[in-house]
């Protein structure tokens, strides 16, 4: 295996698939906004109008002119005339001049003539025309202006955002009921390896059932992909390519996880430099687990080469599988989600390697209390190919390259899977 | 407003909800495993056969008899006979006497009579049947034992465990390709507010189109519910408790977002008084945006009035309607994916409430440099009513409630939204 003499760094190696990756995918589809939740924008969001577009109130109070406030208290309140009351979902009929003031409910528009709202508390009514107010107001206070939210042409959303129920909720209140996004990607996936067969399928001694092309299509479904699953091929050369040319000319991606011997390996990254070019730029890559994991290019459509077991390939799906993904799809950078935690055991590591440990997130006291107080990360021990380990974990904790080990009580960096 | 009198925190006030709410829904359905993603499993999953289920080599080498390898080394050689390889995919025909071994590669299953595997790397083949080995294994040395992944007869996965990726691949290499779900949990929605109109129609001056309704459905579609919506209900006791009777009657909870003012805010409360025993739980709750959120529950069915401005409305989902349908689906405890950041600047707070700030999480360096220094958290100033606030946030900051105020530089809880 002389390839597996130059070990690259994960970091290293995203950044040379990332580089190598066409521009995102242009095509998108007009959806409804309620049916956009978790796809992409493919357009920028400009706001046709401002927003709000009258000045709100934000309290329940009276409108008035705050220059007729000035100087008001307790022992000296001002007195206004109440001449109405301004209707919900409507404009006021009337305007308000020097000494005059209007009722007004939370989310009321202002009468012509006012600046500003005193709230209910610093009123009392004297009569079914006048108010005593207790307290001044500055000019602004207690509504909004209109635009304060959004101004009418300003960018509200940029291309590439992702669309949570916060963006749906803004997209509504610009009566924005239809958007551009990008299309999912497709991603091919084959399986390979002479003992593996499909999941229905009762094993002789010696098989295994296929576990990567579905647990690999629902982390590419998750990640705003559709899988396209070829099946399981043959571990021969021939076999391997006509599925993997098929499979590449279909989809804007393909993922071959290996089966599990080092031959099924060589096939893939043979198979990878033979369907065009640049064809393999990493093979093997620092990281466990994950090593024999290969990072190709043909004719700018990503191919990636997984191990065969189970857990080496969903582990190394989130971190490159995932990111390419997001690449075509072009989505704006977005924390992943991770926690800190604090470690609960010693943690052997060798330098200059990656390590992925499968760990459970224990609280160490109710929920919501103590904010100082972090997670604990229990790392679950098992072999890699294990995909229960995996099943059992709340997330991923990451040894960074440099570090020799980690120390139990040390805050790590847990990725929630 | 007499009902604010008594403000209670919003964990206590999540955990009399909660704790008035039914058992969960009993309710499941069968769904093929790959359309199981995101779902919540209503069974326990019990291993029908161990995993794996026959002694399998974790590295390409040779199948040998442990105690044949003893003392072995550079200078001192084992001799033993290679009678065969071990066909990927089938049992091997043969079996293994003292003095034999037999070329298997990693995945094979190791044939009768060994007990452990010598990698590759340690073997000279010296004749068509005869190798060197320059290294003793120990007995179960690079193999898997059957079982070693799950025995069988082991529940794997509990009831109310969220499938995701990893489950997948656990349940098909059981050869579990149906499971039965818990159905989604169906969420009413009713907006109310004389102001308040369709998105897809204009507003005249004073009205605001309805944000509520769909980033509500949204939310509730995210996890793990399904949402009605019944549109929006004019502001009068008998509308509102008409529709709001009905939605009840059709689906597992109900949320109401209130108009802007305090009158038809005081008629959600009645409404809800009036749909069923015990009826308000909590009106007005310690936290900002939200003070006015109703909590209550009628004949087992939470009902849940939100504030009408859309922040406070959604900030409030995540609060309470999100940990309701948790509860509804019978999901496990899981950690909400947050991550510790430090503050940018100071952030004033009122002891005794507890704040939720939207915030953009920045990276003080590029992706995956520096395990020590976290994100940087900062706040996105504006009235609670804007919802380009949330629109264009990472996360919501927590302030605990005990806080008066936080100072820039100080780690801060920030929830991804």
């Amino acid at each position: 295996m002389p390839e597996f003499l130059t070990l690259l760094p994960p970091d290293e190696a995203r950044a040379l698939l990332l580089g190598q990756l066409s521009q995102p995918i242009t095509d998108s589809e007009v959806v409804g906004v309620p049916a956009s939740l978790g796809r992409v924008l493919a357009e920028d969001i400009v706001a046709p109008h401002p927003l709000p577009d009258f000045q709100r109130s934000t309290v329940d109070g009276y409108a008035v002119r705050a220059r007729d406030t000035h100087g008001a208290s307790d022992s000296l309140p001002a007195y206004l005339q109440l001449i109405g009351e301004v209707p919900m979902g409507d404009s006021p009929a009337f305007e308000i001049s020097a000494g005059q003031c209007a009722l007004i409910h939370t989310g009321g528009m202002l009468p012509n003539g006012t600046d500003s709202v005193v709230m209910l508390e610093y009123i009392q009514q004297t009569g079914s025309d006048e108010i005593e107010i207790f307290r001044a107001v500055a000019e602004g206070e207690n509504l909004i202006h209109v635009g304060e939210d959004v101004a009418q042409g300003q960018t509200v959303l940029r291309k590439g955002s992702l669309i949570r129920p916060a963006e749906i909720g803004g997209l509504m209140a610009l009566g924005i009921v239809k958007v551009n996004v990008v299309r999912h990607v497709r991603v091919g996936v084959i399986s390979t390896g002479d003992e593996v067969i499909d999941p229905s399928q009762t094993p002789r001694p010696g098989q295994v059932r296929d576990v990567n092309s579905h647990a690999l299509a629902a982390l590419i479904e998750k990640s705003g992909g559709t899988a396209e699953l070829y099946g399981i091929i043959p571990d021969t050369f021939e076999s391997l390519q006509d599925a993997a040319g098929k499979a590449l000319s279909e989809c804007d991606m393909l993922i071959i996880t290996a089966g599990s011997s080092a031959s099924t390996r060589d096939i893939t990254a043979d198979v990878i430099r033979s369907l065009g070019e640049p064809g393999v730029l990493v093979h093997g890559i620092n990281t466990r687990p994950g090593k024999p994991t290969i990072l190709g290019v043909c004719n700018e459509k990503a191919v990636i080469g997984l191990p065969g077991n189970p857990v080496s390939a969903l582990v190394n799906g989130y971190l490159f599988v995932v990111p390419a993904i997001e690449k075509l799809l072009g989505a704006l950078p977005r924390t992943k989600p991770h926690v800190l935690a604090r470690l609960t055991v010693n943690l052997p590591s060798q330098a200059g390697r990656e390590d992925w440990w499968p760990v459970r997130l224990i609280s160490p006291s109710p929920l919501g209390k103590g904010q100082d107080e972090p997670m604990h990360a229990e790392p679950i021990f098992g072999k890699s190919n294990l995909i229960f380990t995996l099943a059992s974990a709340d997330g991923l904790l990451r040894i960074h390259p440099d570090a020799t080990g980690l120390s139990a009580g040390e805050m790590v960096e847990v990725y929630l899977v």
